[in-house]
């Protein structure tokens, strides 16, 4: 049994984690921290998890993460580069399911997130955690960058034209809807449900966090072809989901569902539907499952419809999928919940 | 054409305030108090307004507000009781839609509100807000305490058949459901979309302050008779709304659905509905409309469906209303906007 | 391995049944029937089961049911008991989910579905699948009834009082709130989006068929005492969830906590909540919980909060508990999923 | 006063114009039919107009719809080009809400609408009812066919940059967000509360009714340029509301900030928002505006988001309007509501 601890486990990355992890075979759940909750169970902050967890939130000092196999990182951005160095170096592997190892670059990174990057060599050895296209690395890796809700979206729906250069990188558009979730468990007015219910709108158009990790992304796929991305993120009134819908220029013709199909054969987690569909959010509602469709809406342009749930895969379980890769457990451990429909 | 003022706009009641007054052709709106938004146009933060209002926030020492012939106090509760006095002595009448001027029990008020009552004299004099149970009080205030939404869903819905003495006063059940915007624009975890979206839960359960201003009210309609009730308030996924389910039990047969309907057929914000009926909280939305359906599913007892907005008829209708009472414009104008549906 | 068939598995109480046995580990689905899909990949009606169910819908003759163990029927009322006697004959045995079996009273059936019962012989020997209150019953049954969603919330709500004679049974009142996926996967304005969202109202308050059955389910918990109900369900802008908000008139003062926490000591799937809690539906969204709370708002009352999923512990999930007990599995067995929040 | 009669208003478009009728000071509201509740009061299928409305719908027989001024049909497609002919021969103007005079091309409607147009010499004179492009011809106008939701939004969003010949006519992308209540009142599986609600996905991409009538639009503005649309539509889980976010490739440079406020500087209803702005769908919930936002996300590229509500500047508001025009009343009689927020 592997021995897991999470850092920061009361916004809803952090109970997603929890209610994967708690139905997962082959790990022990030693120990979850807050300082700001500390003492209090963590069933009395999610009743969905009474007689499951039976934890209590400690503060790190206490949870004994240090004698963990892996610890998730479920925190705001700048705890795990604080924090892992030393983890680290006591032999733990960590996953940070938040920034601060998801951009190569520290500039970009520290314009975007407004901090110094404090564990530059820890992030110069770290992985970026999308298995699909990092597969082999995240093996062996002791650090994990977990990409975005967003970049998981768009760097799937992407990923089979780019790599075969069919597409025109320069002149890329992720048109991006995301349920409330995405925002966190944050007090903000923005997010309240007299605000998000009932409406819809753009909002980061002027520049999004994701962005960059998104570009990074696309580069490392099209083999350093530059990117040109417009990406535009909407809040939509549903809870979980990503839908991105993806355009591109067509540079040169193929078979594009055949394609995809073939890319994504292997993978226990992408599943290309059938020529003419269109996936629903609901489908892959806390599954760990990107579902794409393929469409050619006029000659010249690819179109790929790409959801996911952004706090399933597009968080918690691609971080435990990332677990069971490091650990060399069975891809899909843990992660065999279906679509909650409706 | 009256002088009007505003305390507090950037809340819900605030922006209902707005819409109302906006159209109301005897008014004319002189001035909008924030002090944390002073100097920022109303339309910017609610660009609905664009167009419409053309008022910045404004501290409230530049607002004008002793030059309005009625102000009303859309703030947290204590702001109109420290105001208050002095605008009523430079000839300003109030109407408070918090619950300064709710309760003439100060302890009571006190003991709910955490805070000493600081303007007992103004509260002596002050009367509560309820056309329909206090029409003529109303006409010659000077400081008017308007009811809370659940009280006044609950009120219209006991008061015929309490009046006329035909039920228990002392074992009332209400069973009330709302919309989350009845929380306010307060940032705050538990009406985050992500946490009210798709949810049911009751709230509140073990005291709600709108429980000893619902006793007081049904009180005075009994005649003084005791009030035994039971307040539940359940916190429903829609952004407005109020839907009162009341019990009470029979201790006298009568004709309850013709009583409803004479009781109020004067009424021109209070409408029953033909018996078996059952009201849906959007056939008022942002109308300032009371629906409501009498029902007897057994012997001995009455159940009586009672629908508001609770920003509308709950809130910034009701204080609209009032304020033409007050100054003896027709009880309708500006408040004629027929229910959103869908 | 249980040879598992469904009869009718296109509505949401079909889908959830099939989300919940596709990863049971005991059973082998061996069929799934509906007349008019018939032929269609039941993935392609429900995406969120792609690479999960391989099955097609059949026409009933070729499902292969009557060598199946145990046959569900996730049908309108009235087909389980046209074809229920030739399956139990075969050595099937059955689940209803719908309605033919509950009413032990055929007259009270005919009234309230409006057709004759054509299984009367084999309504005599069928037994309410409700555990917690027939377990023992449900092991040597061949023929369940499945109780409806109303009935479970309400009924595990009230037992433990009504058991130990602490309330008056013939005064109680059941204010309930549904979610809208538990009036079915039938195309009606009703039930609408645009016409149930963001919108609350009462409805069937003159009478709905789940009326009888929780009278007949409360009057055989209390030993025959008379039983007086109101019982006032609403439509509740959320897809699964049913909150039950049930009062009592106390006759004899106990601790009720106590005595609910010991009723339910030993239910896998009843959590009695500590003193003072408000369960929300969504700590039981997609499981199979019963999640209760009980509270004394006043001298004389008792208020239960009794919250379920109604596709789960309301009908699919509890569905499958019954299948466990009824071929001696453990009883939690394909049923440990974890409430999904957000 | 002007004499209006409705032809089918038991839709949603039916029941919007009816709310807005109800309050307009210029017009007299004379029939309402629907075969199929004829004789049934408007304001028992639509409480929320209780008090206000007292018809009652009628066979069109006997509407007294050829002695209206003016006839709006808010039916299914095909019904105004039956009824039109003879009621414009008795002198009554029509104004259709469906899509019997959206294309001028029969074979075009032919193919989408899959019915013949029966009344060709009245598509010929027919006038495309968008104000904004066509404003002198709605004037004299004896037949409208009014722009349809999708097309509202797109082509105000469009004008000013393709007007000015400043955007590659020939790849234009809509990627378009629309509410349920778009669907209309129809009992469809689809539109179910239970499949749209806390869900995402897109719809029609192989094609969309109004793909074709946006390409005629956007040709009819841009002179006759080659027009090449990707059109995307999405169905979003809330009531009202379109936004859509357009893509064009910039062919030559402007301020465009500065075009579109100039362009739409005389419109009552379509409002610029300052640079930087993100309209949201709520602040034009139940008024007739059309919000517009401005973007150059990437070198090159022109984003513009535009919202309306599809019920009323994307249907009966933009009805009244045009009605309005016809006869010479000022432009807003009628339309003054202001988005309800929340």
């Amino acid at each position: 049994m592997l021995k897991v601890g999470i850092v920061g486990g009361t916004g809803y990355t952090g109970v997603e984690l929890l209610r994967l992890l708690a139905r997962h075979p082959g790990i022990e759940l030693r120990g979850i921290t807050s300082r700001k909750e500390a003492g209090m169970p963590v069933a009395d902050m999610f009743p969905s998890l009474r007689g499951v967890v039976d934890l209590r939130f400690a503060v790190p000092e206490e949870a004994g993460l240090d004698r963990c196999d892996a610890v998730f990182f479920a925190t705001p951005h700048g705890v795990a580069m604080d924090m892992g160095p030393q983890l680290v170096a006591a032999g733990v592997r960590i996953i940070d399911l938040a920034a601060d190892f998801r951009l190569q670059d520290t500039a970009t990174f520290e314009k975007w997130y407004k901090m110094p990057h404090s564990a530059t060599s820890l992030l110069a050895e770290s992985v970026y955690g999308l298995p699909e296209v990092n597969r082999e690395a995240i093996r062996g890796a002791r650090v994990i960058g977990l990409p975005g809700c967003y970049p998981t979206a768009v760097q799937l729906g992407f990923k089979p034209a780019l790599e075969a250069g069919l597409i025109d990188a320069g002149h890329l558009i992720a048109d991006c809807k995301s349920g409330v979730s995405g925002a966190g468990r944050k007090a903000e007015v923005a997010t309240l449900f007299a605000e998000a219910a009932d409406n819809f709108k753009a909002y980061g158009v002027s520049g999004h966090r994701h962005h960059p990790e998104i570009v990074q992304g696309l580069a490392r796929i099209a083999g350093g072809a530059g990117i040109g991305l417009v990406f535009t993120p909407h809040l939509t009134p549903m809870i979980r989901g990503i839908h991105a819908t993806l355009y591109a220029r067509v540079t040169k013709e193929a078979d594009f569902q055949a394609l995809y199909e073939k890319a994504y054969a292997g993978e226990p987690f992408v599943d290309v539907m059938p020529a003419g569909s269109t996936p629903d959010t609901r489908s892959v509602r806390g599954a760990n499952t990107c579902r794409i469709a393929v469409h050619r809406p006029q000659a010249g342009t690819l179109m790929v419809l790409s959801v996911i749930d952004n706090l399933t895969k597009g968080a918690a379980g691609q971080a435990v999928q990332v677990l069971n890769i490091m650990f060399g457990l069975p891809e899909s451990t843990g992660l065999t919940g279906i679509g909650l429909v409706p």
